[in-house]
């Protein structure tokens, strides 16, 4: 067995706390089980990290890189990107869940002024605005309103309550997978209705 | 200073503990402050309801009365809903609080069968159902798909994430109430573009 390098340690960490975070937030994390996670000692996790909220702040930095790398936002292609957004909150459930805990948790904390999610965010509501500029989507939305609602589209089925989800589900016919790919074009055709220019009902 | 009934003592405690369940989750409350605020004593307390756990479903259940009873779907006027279900989230951050919070620390919990919630996602979905029926609303979609794209729109300014929110404001020249009254048209036209028929983009 070879001895990783910081880096590699680092990482190992920085993977064990998303899952600990994701299921339990920051408040119900615990150190311990990080640590026993990733093979650190405690002691080289706080020398790393300092404490759990800085180590939380470095996952959601991380996680947040992570999703904009994956999930490209090309030029006015707002369509294929909540069709990939759709993907990737699918198939990846502790993202969704860890951006949750921090809506709930961090309610009325400033959030850093470097955070790579306003740069996430700017760049979405800049496609927006060029969009409509250029024509591709409907202008008749004030772009931050179109962003939230494109946004909470996107998550419909993943952030859908238990007791809505357990309701439509029982009344569906479809299997599992299938139920996937129709709520996947759901979105999309919600999508389209809402950009397409011209739909607009007043 | 007359003394409580018991079914007032118990609302008090009901009352003061959707504050702290909202504010910290199932997790994170704590029944010693729940006391503190309801003043009523811990002894009492448990008596009444048994556990936190217990306390915080008979919290679910009341705050689900409370919804079902202040916004009423009333036939086929799914727009009209969507629009008091915005006022009633931007009235009660509380209520939206306290459902996140749940999604996230009940996620392999069941639901108790008889559960208010199935109740009330049941008759929406109903309404959805008859409404698709009468023509009142796009047959085009599945009704489970359609009312979980219809409740991420209702909440996507109360449940938006603070990076988007905030990115969303700094660029939003319209006064805090301008724009709250501008995001509910918002969703009210994304409701439209929805359920009308025969704006199908595919």
């Amino acid at each position: 067995m070879t001895r990783k390098t910081g880096d590699e340690a680092r990482a190992c960490i920085v993977d064990a706390a998303l899952t600990e975070f994701a299921a339990f937030g920051v408040a119900g994390a615990r150190i311990d089980r990080i640590a026993a996670a990733s093979g650190a000692s405690k002691e080289r996790l706080y020398a790393y990290f300092g404490s759990k909220e800085l180590l939380f702040h470095e996952v959601m930095r991380t996680a947040s890189q992570n999703i904009t790398s994956a999930v490209h936002l090309e030029g006015a292609d707002l369509l294929g990107y909540v069709g990939r957004l759709v993907d990737y909150f699918d198939e990846h459930p502790e993202w969704v869940r860890m951006s949750t805990w921090n809506r709930l948790e961090a309610a009325d904390e400033e959030l850093p002024v470097e955070d790579v999610r306003f740069e996430l965010n700017d760049s979405r509501l800049d496609a927006i605005v060029e969009a409509q500029k250029s024509g591709h989507v409907d202008a008749r939305w004030q772009p931050g309103d179109l962003l939230m609602i494109l946004m909470s589209i996107a998550l419909a089925s993943a952030a859908a309550s238990p007791a809505t989800m357990f309701v439509a589900n029982a009344r569906d016919p479809l299997t599992p997978d299938d139920r996937r790919l129709r709520r996947r074009e759901a979105a999309l055709e919600a999508t389209r209705r809402l950009i397409t220019p011209g739909l607009s009902t007043s």
